[in-house]
């Protein structure tokens, strides 16, 4: 991972094409940098100026004589490249490229990204951009961006790989008065990417929750490396777009970027932990309550209220969440019914009743964060007669400074009457909302993101016992050696046997007598099939037969099958009949492995047999870092688990032996990148074991 | 449905218990009907005042003298039906009762509540409330409310069953300049309820867009008539809270109402075409969107945007609701390319570029709102340095006027910079949001709603032939009379029979020789089951055997079941064993029925056999006017219909079939309300033909 302190305190700057013509971007980079109040020095760079922006203005980078730590380029795309060289052999240590015309404009653009990239390599110079607007650190302070705004000081470090929404959200944060520790502007991300940035973030002493908008990731191990070790110190919050398939088009018509489906994002974020917003909305009220408020112990939440329609709307909107209603003990309970109208709702929630004043806020509150049983509370505020915004906002604000462990959120449902109300209280760091819905999706976030801190930090499990892979590496070189990609059942059985996956044992003949001969030694009853990796739909052709008893059983179906195949698709390649023996009826699973461009394998386990696809009872893991006690909720995550448990007086299936397949699998696939896919459907689990059945497996 | 003409529109209005005292409800009640310009006489009641705001005061309705269409009753619960009774006498119309006091305290205010429906009863008098904020008509103009706000004037009708909510909303509606036509507070509901006023709202001409609060209906069927008659007229925006269990506890608590299930509320509100808003929010957002834009003629959505990233969230957020991105002409495309600069994106999203100015979102708008592929746009404006907010919305405005049977809406990225912009856009009726996904959530909601408009107005369906009811009746009578409430499965398969079901033929025996003869009157192979409502799993205990192919088999199977049940369930009532007809195995299906206290019989379909509460493969709907296009969509719904059509490569099933034994079975639970439970698992379909094997029925 880049060192990135130099990057954002850097004791001098450079700004090649700076400008004295208002309005050009030349120019708003040194007006940045200097009204920003940036302690280092500036040097703006341009041969044909003298000065810019009362600053001496320098010919060139080696004019400055000193040594330059950062320099910010904003000069046409073809002249980048000479900069850069420029720079490397000043010895600067970063480079921010504002200057766009690279990867995003098709690939003469790549080709001059590619060469300036090389240079930053060769000279070790870290690269932000190109076609970017720059970064912010409000606590250095520096403002090597184009942006017009210079965000309010803060604690939410803001990484966009859009220029255009990280500008539009600095404009607007300060309608309601959000501030920043820092912003990026990710650009092409040619070098530095979000990862990078995560990881400076999570050590950045200003900074309490990261925020990110991305459309891809650049590389999909650094990336969840960088976060997972991120989580642990503060949360991480990421709206990722072009999930959909048209969307996944525009991101690649917008940068270039390879994207990822959106299937392996989602495992990736859960897996390391980062709350996955789903709207801006959303993205910035999580921003907002992690920004001021803790992480919760727990999740159940107290609603204080003073009136019933929004309560109900509240308390529906935990319930349909990871959150609970709070059960207040006795005593809480017995404290409230004393101290407040005989009319008023005691239990959670807590309704204060319409006339209420602050004190009666202050004292409800005061109880419920007081009380074992809750984690957190939410506030709601109806406009009536009598009701004491602001009062009641500094009720909420002091009583919430006796509970700090505790969050609390408040929802102002209503105008003017309650606008200063609600500012008090933003201020005071109580985030507060128009309606209740946003105030529950931000605690139910801050929940998962408790849990989530708590993932365990080493992630390695040992690799499983008996393992050979050499024989593995011998056997697909064979296949290909043979002009083949799809393994015959026989060879993936081999495969995952050397793996220590429990396989139905199964042998390829090649006579009827061969057959007979096979069948004896792996016992009777067996089931025959054709082995041709060009047959898909063996039985429809009457390729398989069930159910075979005797030699005499086993030559006949070994002509039968033959004839079969012939009839029906005479040019297939048959490389034999395989004899598997016949396992008794288990609960039919289904574990699997497909490889994701970013992320590698990803595995699959779910309801197997022929309704795979109908059902889709599927859950998924990365197979990167996958631990047991990861694999134990993969498999809580889908229907089949009520099955495995018992289902309906049945005895419970072999749950370790699942686990250890599943295990045995994601190491196979990591070990070997060269398996593109890998099905195992039917796995039969029993109440001892658990066996693999038929296995696909496909190399590249 | 009561005709609220003479509600809304009162020429005389008396308020009882009216008061000069400032910030008495009494005293605002007055003052807010003086001050909205209402049109007639203004008759205050109080025999302590002579005068109240400057009107005469009368000690009594009766000194009134005149006849007084509308009373609005603010005196302690108490007092309210002496008041009544008087109205009544009077000739007084309608009645506001704004007092609390009543159902929402208790038993007592249940029994106070009980009269004064009871005296509006028998006077023929309408009843707003009580324990009610009011309602308020801005166009006759009325306020006999006691809303600290009088909303600005516009189409949208608000009905709440939270006086708190609805007071909340005109607070803050006045900070976006939301205008509404009605506002109707609910309350007890204990007359006039939900259905009455979305009926009146549907045929109000100054009303576009209904908009409800509501914890539940008042009465199920006439709801659902009203609602269903409504949506041909307008869009129904209903945001239903008490969906979770805790949640519904709260709303009992509150309003003592008897809470629906939300399985049922959802099935109503999707069968009556309602849009059921999610949060608060997106009840307003719809609202916005539904008050000035018309419903689009399809679902094909362009994007126009002057940045990348803002583009391909809105794309996604397109994709992944029932939107689609439209796919401009080659006309379109040849157009935008020949006039936007070479870098813009010319397929949807459209992207005219950072330095785009008014004229090349001018000329993009009209291009793909002129696109016949497309149905509606969203435009896109983030700020850069070149934006013209307020021309470019002027530009929107202006081009949506020669386009205005397409609706368009706007998302304006940003704070100060854009907000006069977005305010001329509001102002003009084109929705305007800070974020992208609201827009798109509004657009996907009008999309629904004009598939919803286009139901059949005709929903009765001529009852299915061959339906003999009389014997049902009797069997149901002979049951009850003898003690029992859960039918015999030979019983159930009676009822099914005289319903025109086709049953597997089922037959009680009561000895074994009996048995043999029935299964020889069957015919052979049968399955023989223990007849006893007491036994759950009856295969558990040894009390079904199947595969009997003799008369001998049939007696054996009689004796050794007989033996078993006596052996494990000694104390089980067994009424004889039941000899059916083994049917060779089809696709196996459940089509079952609930009993929800509002909405009636609710209808499920899907996957049957063992795994149906683990697979929940179910879908639902109303058993009142299902329609045979609704049972279709209703199978659609299911993965079951994809095995049904055929899974990998097998025959398609016996649709037609299906849909004939859900529509029966929907008849006969219409028909016998009696019927409180009843379950067809499995039925077998085949390619010709549905049997039902096994039928549950219990009555109450």
């Amino acid at each position: 991972m880049a060192d990135l302190h130099a990057f954002f305190h850097p004791r001098t700057v450079a700004i090649v094409g700076a400008s004295n013509k208002k309005g050009k971007i030349g120019n708003v980079l040194v007006r940045n940098m200097i009204d920003c109040g940036y302690p280092g020095r500036i040097y703006p760079i341009n041969p044909k100026a003298e000065e810019v922006e009362g600053l001496r203005c320098y010919p060139s980078l080696s004019a400055v004589g000193g040594k330059v730590d950062l320099v910010v380029i904003a000069v046409p795309a073809a002249r980048v490249i000479n900069v850069a060289r420029e720079c490397g052999q000043a010895g600067v240590k970063n480079l921010v490229v504002i200057s766009a015309g690279f990867k995003e404009v098709g690939r003469e653009g790549l080709l001059l990204e590619r060469e300036l990239t090389g240079i930053c390599r060769k000279y070790g110079m870290g690269l932000l951009g190109p076609n970017c607007v720059g970064m912010i650190d409000t606590h250095v302070p520096i403002n090597a961006s184009f942006s017009a705004v210079f965000p309010q000081r803060g604690n939410i470090a803001f990484i966009s790989q859009s220029g255009a929404m990280l500008v539009a959200i600095l404009d607007w944060s300060q309608t309601i008065g959000l501030g920043f520790s820092r912003i990026v502007s990710l650009g092409n991300k040619a070098d530095l990417n979000e990862a990078d940035f995560i990881a400076d973030a999570a050590d950045d002493p200003h900074t309490r929750v990261i925020l990110c908008y991305i459309e891809d990731v650049a590389r999909g191990q650094q990336f969840l490396q960088a976060a997972r070790a991120a989580v642990r110190k503060k949360p991480v919050i990421i709206l990722k777009s072009g999930a959909s398939q048209a969307g996944a088009r525009a991101a690649s018509s917008h940068t270039g970027a390879l994207a990822g489906s959106d299937l392996a994002y989602e495992t990736a974020f859960r897996q390391c932990g980062i709350i996955r917003a789903r709207s801006m909305a959303e993205l910035f009220d999580l921003a907002v309550a992690f920004a001021h408020q803790p992480a919760p112990g727990g999740n159940r939440i107290a609603v204080i209220t003073n009136a019933g329609g929004p309560g109900i709307v509240t308390t529906d909107n935990i319930e349909m969440s990871d959150l609970a209603i709070a059960r207040l003990t006795k005593e809480t309970a017995r404290e409230l019914r004393s101290n407040l109208p005989p009319e008023a709702a005691i239990y959670n929630p807590v309704d204060v009743l319409g006339d209420a004043g602050a004190d009666r806020y202050r004292f409800a509150l005061e109880k419920v964060l007081g009380d074992q049983n809750v984690d957190g509370a939410v506030v709601l505020v109806c406009p009536t007669a009598v009701t004491e915004p602001e009062q009641t906002a500094r009720a909420i604000i002091e009583t919430h400074r006796s509970h700090p462990e505790k969050p609390v959120l408040a929802a102002y449902m209503g105008g003017k009457i309650l606008a200063e109300g609600a500012r008090l209280l933003a201020e005071a760091g109580i985030p507060c909302f128009t309606f209740p819905e946003p105030a529950v999706k931000a605690l139910s976030g801050m929940v998962r993101y408790a849990r989530a801190r708590e993932l365990p930090a080493k992630v390695e499990e040992p690799a499983p016992e008996g393992i050979q892979r050499e024989p593995v590496r011998e056997l697909f070189q064979k296949v290909r050696q043979e002009g083949r990609l799809t393994l015959l059942g026989s060879e993936a059985s081999q495969v995952a046997a050397y793996y220590g996956i429990k396989t139905a044992p199964i042998i390829l003949a090649t006579s009827p007598d061969e057959a007979a001969a096979r069948a004896q030694e792996i016992g009777f009853p067996v089931v025959m099939k054709v082995a041709s990796p060009q047959i898909l739909h063996k039985s429809d052709i009457g390729g398989v037969k069930v159910g075979i008893k005797t030699p005499r059983e086993a030559q006949r179906a070994f002509i039968d099958i033959t004839e079969n195949v012939q009839r029906f698709l005479p040019r297939a390649v048959i490389h034999g009949i395989e004899v598997q023996k016949m396992m008794p009826q288990g609960t039919e699973l289904i574990i699997g492995m497909t490889r994701d461009v970013q992320f590698g394998p990803l595995i699959a386990f779910g309801l197997g047999g022929i309704y795979v696809n109908l059902l889709k009872d599927v859950s998924f893991r990365l197979a990167y870092s996958l631990t047991r006690e990861e694999i134990q909720k993969m498999l809580t995550e889908t229907r089949a688990y009520t099955l495995l448990r018992g289902y309906r007086g049945e005895k419970p299936r072999d749950l370790e032996a699942i686990i250890e397949m599943i295990a045995r699998t994601a190491r196979l696939v990591l070990d070997f990148p060269e398996i593109a896919e890998m099905d195992i459907n039917p796995v039969f689990a029993y109440t001892d074991g658990a066996w693999a059945l038929d296995i696909k497996i496909t190399i590249s």
